[in-house]
């Protein structure tokens, strides 16, 4: 997310992978700034994003998607139906950056076409063309999360338009041929926050990470090394208590048979 | 569920409110035995249910299904795709259970008709009628969770094709003008879960209920109050899950802005 | 159907039970005068049956809807997406059979809301009224295929607004303790056939019958038993061609797993 | 599919084309193998072919899709719902066989990113790698169809991660200014399956065709020129089932309206 | 609506018949106060009305929907969307408007069941129940649209728990063997009118009819005949929109070919 | 769409980019020739697409459908779904031309490859391959609605294969900088319009524009400048029916609430 759009504070979202219209007002009200919806993992499509990102009220300016690919389709009808950024996958070169931007951007900055928007998204200021308004309300997230993305960051973070950079540990972590977990606190992976935090700074773009510990993630914030966070999924939160109420259980558990 | 059903055990089943294709196999992969999938209450409609039911493989006998009314239609759809049980809520008379049989069980025990459900989905032995098969294969659950379904749960538990009563203890309780939660300990609720226990030993017909809690659900178990359990719904675990996370921050939470 | 719908044929419709937009064509293109859309059994819900009820031309009179019970609010929207007829399944009473007329029609002879429907779906005359022109556009079908049914058969088929019985062969023998197959040569499902074509001619109503055989459908036609049939079902003739390709492999089978 | 995925025999796979979650059980009670669930042509859109797929029990590795283009959104959510495979159409140069890989595999052979795919569906070896375990349970299958893919054949074949080839013979005959039929005696598409037999073997990769002809496909099975066939599509099954049925009519047939 | 509901005004909906989730937002911006989402006619199905119900904003009041009939089953899942007021379309019973309250009210009012609505949708005083202020803010609505049901208004309006009555214009007309039109200056439909007032405002109830024309809306509030409105229906506004527009190309219409 | 499309005439489209199935009936109701189904902006997906597609009538030729961009998957389903031209937003060079070609034409032309599309869809003459008939049904039109397609006009006109280019005159005006409105009567717009037309013809493709206005349409279609038009959208028909409607009540506006 643009720097603007963190507010002076350190916005917390999290993923979406289920079609659910409602979790976004839940996970609001257990203290949550806002939401990644997920098209490139998990159960939710275009058309249930697109209704999801309706059940955000306009005013929170959180609503975020990401995306499978940088195909412009998609990513111009999560804009159009309120997302607030579009979080691109696997950026590795600064030509996918400039995609990202192309589609997410009005003219001059980007190509995006004119259509109709959910009404006032873009208030602006008196005067201001509907445009620039619209540019500055939407943020173009790219994700580094290979070595190739690392190696090429400075050629991706530089491109005009881009807001912000967010990292993928757990796929960037496979990409260093290391098991594919989350949060690391050295390594590969640390060195390459580091890293990021630098080369962002440097450019004006903010940096986010996605975690599955709150604790890692107030480490990081601690250390100022990211802006803002994605933090939990969905399912896996889920998964979690699905696990931690049959533990419950004890030994009155009495495996009857499975769905498996 | 009806006894042979039990299998000997007290299968433990989560209710599933979110309109997901995944969740029956993390659950299973959890530990849980089945699924009520719930058309009353959260976000799964018709459609939905009967595409996770089919994500259900054919051989567990825990794919339950709750209807919001004993309209027969969704009913005859659910049995088609798989469902094992249907759950009826606020079963409160005879004409009711009654209806709820005939929808549910082939002649001469119901009036369900005959159509192309999954295939072997009741196999039968060999010689038995198709429709034979599918009656031993599929129960007939009536919820009972009002203070007027506790004064006819005689009539009820007695009709004919029943197969078990499942206890919603919340809406039982605000039905006594209590508070609506669940795990109670004494009072008209636990009364009713002993008064229940009775009546349904009597007429062997088989006894659930729901619980959001483990340890609760493990001493009912332990006391033989109930035979199996509906425990936790979805959405709830969930929400416990974006709170714990949030509450995992500690001081590193900075509001943002807010969804809501 | 109605008498004046027959057009002095045999329509012949088949029974669709996936959820496809393609088949009418598909089926029209292979001889078919129309379809009962499924809504009873199979994997069509109401969103699906609207739009396949949409992909008829307006002009076909043969588009049909079977619904799962005789809720109002579908045969509404169905009528409304352009449904030509309505088949209740199960009728077993006046009283149902009222019900079905009640929500097919318009004042003065069922009370069916006005709204929005197809346009010029029910072109009249000059100066009729657009409802005379609807009650004369729609049919409404009751399935006789129960004991029950058949007990009270002229009861139902002397309804005011009634237009056609529908028989369902396989229900009605089970429901004589017989197995659930459709084509019988005699017996109580033959005649019933003979039956109810006495009392239908009598009250001035048309007659159908299921049917998954074009040979026995040939012969009812002969003998002059039924006005029109529903003939096939889309699942069980694709699985045929299933059945007879696996088949057509011979030696060359060589299975390598399984989906089941 | 990979070599190690024919189980040492013949898999034979529909194709689908109809939006049903109830047609993999069918077919598979009908003796096929698996299913080629296609979302190139016909009415399966993105979320009903994830639906179907998760139809389809864990332990079927006969599971495939066919995708209608080489973006990698729709392939990663069809591999996250339980493809076994991707089948990507018309491929006709080495960058198009690399980007279907990248798309397809974990690092280090592809660029697929971590995601919560269906639990357990590769269960691997004890102590391997998820991402390794992913890669030999999931297929790469490139559709060599038109005369360019069949000039460049060797440099598709011989793309690292490639599983197979799956010859589309209309296509190929339509791209040598043929009838676009199948099931070729003779000719230039004959001569491609006898060269592209060749080539795969060399290059140890499985071949595939589709054929809408049972004896035909035996006759290639006999001649070892494929490994595994795709055989007969749902719709076009469906349609000879309504014209035989029609047929069957004989001079029953009174035609009193049209669909079309 | 109930009296609170009113704030002190006239409220005007608009009446939704169209599967669009943008169209709250839009109708907002133009100046109304809320929508009735359609179930009985046009094109919104459960699912979609949820997704429109989720589109408004909590704290609007004024997010109804009509049902198709009394079932309670879609009644649930709307209130637990959102759904500030049910709809019910032709009462004419004390039975059936007994039937409505039921549905849309928690004990000791009606027996709607408990289950996880929009958070925060009824905040209630410090203390009250929560199912006190969900019974406070959720208005249940009884259509009077028929002859039967003007002979019976009183019944219906002094039921317990309901807290409005609405009026169809066209369908009353209709049972009075007019023209289905709406705006009556007077005759039958025009005398309903003003003895409903009389009733409703003996009984404490609120009435609100729906009209096309916002002069003969404006009419009835100069009078004081009617608390709030439904004004207009999306589709006709659509099709006037369409009709203008071709008319404003005048001469320069040339017709090609015709969709119809 | 191609000269013999037009029929001597003048074709009026409207845009439609809300989800429902009945609009294109109403239009023709209306007098409108065709409709362009909106995928880039708005909230029709693809099924949405395919199903209000499979509503228009087979003969009528102007069911198109506007793309979010080249991906040839979704423009196979909608061409398989009836889609008689497929218009790609923001052409900007040849290359891309000609993707929209190969996209959208068989052989020898494109490469679109052989599907079950509607039957008899391309009923071509006696003697005449399919797939001929399917490109002469089919047109592919190329929108240039940037400064950069307006500088690379000759080299996407000229591409063989394409059809007909349509101006999108208000992304076209936001790229010269100027406000994102539509009907302009002078400056660069106007002269882009001049400037295709005789390319256009100079070249044999036809040209179309989208306006707002039927007066504008008009004067353009008086002068010669353009073969066929986009004339309206129906979300914007709709807003201004919105705002009149409310404006129609006047002084008897009191607002109560407000959605937004
Ligand atoms: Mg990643
Ligand atoms: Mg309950
Ligand atoms: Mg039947
Ligand atoms: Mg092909
Ligand atoms: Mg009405
Ligand atoms: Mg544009």
């Amino acid at each position: 997310m643009k720097r603007a759009a963190l507010g002076g504070a350190r916005p917390v979202l999290y993923h979406q992978s289920l079609p659910s219209a409602s979790l976004p007002e839940w996970a609001a009200a257990a203290g949550y700034d806002g939401v990644i919806v997920d098209l490139q993992h998990g159960e939710v499509g275009l058309e249930a994003a697109c209704g999801i990102l309706r059940a955000v009220p306009r005013r929170n300016p959180y609503a975020y998607a990401r995306v499978g690919s940088l195909d412009p389709a998609p990513i111009l009808r999560l804009l159009d139906s309120g997302a607030r950024g579009i979080v691109a996958p696997t950026v590795e070169s600064r030509t996918q950056a400039e995609a990202l931007v192309a589609a997410t951007k009005y003219p001059p900055i980007g190509n995006r076409s004119l259509g109709p928007s959910r009404p006032a998204l873009y208030p602006g200021t008196p005067g201001e063309p509907y445009t620039d308004a619209g540019n500055r309300a939407v943020s173009a997230v790219a994700q580094i999360e290979t070595r190739t993305g690392l190696d090429r960051a400075e050629e991706i973070i530089s491109t005009p338009g881009l807001d912000s950079v967010y990292i993928g540990p757990a796929d960037l972590a496979v990409s260093f041929g290391l098991p594919g977990r989350g949060d690391w606190e050295d390594g590969p992976v640390r060195e390459a926050i580091t890293h990021l935090r630098r080369l962002t700074t440097a450019h004006g773009v903010t940096l986010g990470i996605y975690s599955g510990q709150p604790a890692y993630t107030a480490g990081l914030f601690a250390e100022g090394l990211v802006d803002y966070a994605g933090l939990g999924i969905d399912l896996v939160l889920l998964n979690r208590g699905f696990t931690d109420t049959i533990a419950g259980l004890g030994s009155a558990r009495s495996t009857a048979g499975s769905i498996s």
